[in-house]
């Protein structure tokens, strides 16, 4: 009997994500676009003191790289970079990628456009959606996080950071697209290295920022979809001027 | 001598706003675009009692049309819809743009797409930036605030209503883009009648919605340029299934 409930559980999830994948896909219509349903993790890792130095000096509006571990004399070691844990490890940037797949089970999708699918979009701030995106020769971290950046009012942030150096990363424009209830809003930047530290990136909101109302209308059903596209960037000559 | 000074203040004026037409050109580069300076004006009417039921409902996640006068029994009768002055005067559709521009001074332009450039960005809140915008027969309203929604914490909201019914108001999208600084944000949506509330869809966050740094890192100067373009919607299939 337990074996048979197990079994018409197992059915039903895989008719839930099915039907999760069929509207993601329904809604970012164009052929050939992978789906990711993404499940939350509340954060553990909360206002990590890694990042206490970068974002003092980034309230007062500049933008430096982050001061990772008083430890750290090596510039190329990266802390781990998954906020979901706080987790001890560092290492060089080759060995993140291995590390967040194996460490922190973090998917890793390939493909120029993705749909990032977060799920359980209700649940309490802190939570955190993360997903790697391999694509064009490298691969990139996808955080969505919910957080409270003024008390009693949770809003959403999501930043997509190279898996590289600064350098690396200046060559890339990603885009992040919601697009629901006849409301669209898109979001397009050069990412920042995970060398970088994603927590500053939020707290600045430096990113795609949504305030609850706002997720809701972009939401089904508790699951907000994320059309992402990375493209090598070209130097728009209005902004070279500049 | 003082002749001599006005004189010179005014040219220095002239050469700034000749100056800021053309960094805003420079930014939105298409060809036949019209720039607009405006200037703020601090506001006044600061949440006003006339939408309070408005907003009570729409934190519940609701949207109805705003609750008026409570003097006000014709439906289509628009209290004053500039949110610069607590203005007493109220008046159908069809005279709202004439009372703006002959009581208020809001200024009026025509083109598909133009260039909204708001100065002194700085300015404490709240305050609003305001103009009317004529395009396909309609006149629509783009109000931009800065406001306080949490204390110490300044946003900006940008939203565009038609001067018309809510139902004529559903033939259209407007979208507003933000390019600067390698950053790109685009907001595009169903313009509301100002038969609803300007207030109640900036207190619901159902606009364009920037927090302080993304507001610096998008500005120039301390004049932000918003590209506007207004078009008759297309129901997308997406969309129409849902």
């Amino acid at each position: 009997m337990l074996f048979f409930t197990q079994c018409f559980g197992a059915v039903l999830d895989l008719i839930h994500l099915r039907f999760q994948h069929y509207k993601a896909k329904r809604v970012f219509s164009a052929a050939g676009q992978l789906v990711c349903v993404v499940n939350p993790t509340h954060s553990l890792k909360y206002a990590p003191t890694l990042c206490a130095a970068a974002q003092t000096s980034t309230e007062q509006g500049i933008l430096p790289p982050c001061h990772h571990h008083e430890a750290v004399h090596d510039p190329q070691l990266v802390p781990c970079m998954c906020p979901l844990f706080s987790c001890p490890w560092e290492g060089h940037l080759e060995v993140v990628v291995s590390h967040l797949r194996q460490t922190h089970h973090i998917n890793i999708l390939q493909g120029a456009e993705i749909v990032f699918l977060a799920t359980d979009m209700h649940l309490p701030a802190p939570t955190d959606w993360i997903i790697m995106h391999s694509c064009l020769g490298h691969q990139f971290l996808l955080v969505l996080r919910k957080q409270e950046k003024y008390e009693g009012h949770p809003q959403f942030f999501a930043t997509m950071m190279l898996i590289g150096t600064p350098t690396q990363a200046d060559n890339f424009t990603y885009r992040l697209e919601l697009n629901r209830n006849q409301r669209r809003l898109k979001w397009e930047a050069t990412p920042r290295s995970v060398l970088e530290c994603v927590d500053s990136v939020i707290s600045d909101g430096d990113c795609l920022v949504l305030n609850t109302s706002l997720a809701q209308l972009f939401s089904d059903n508790g699951s907000l979809a994320i059309g992402i596209a990375i493209t090598t960037s070209k130097v728009h000559n209005s902004e070279a001027e500049m």
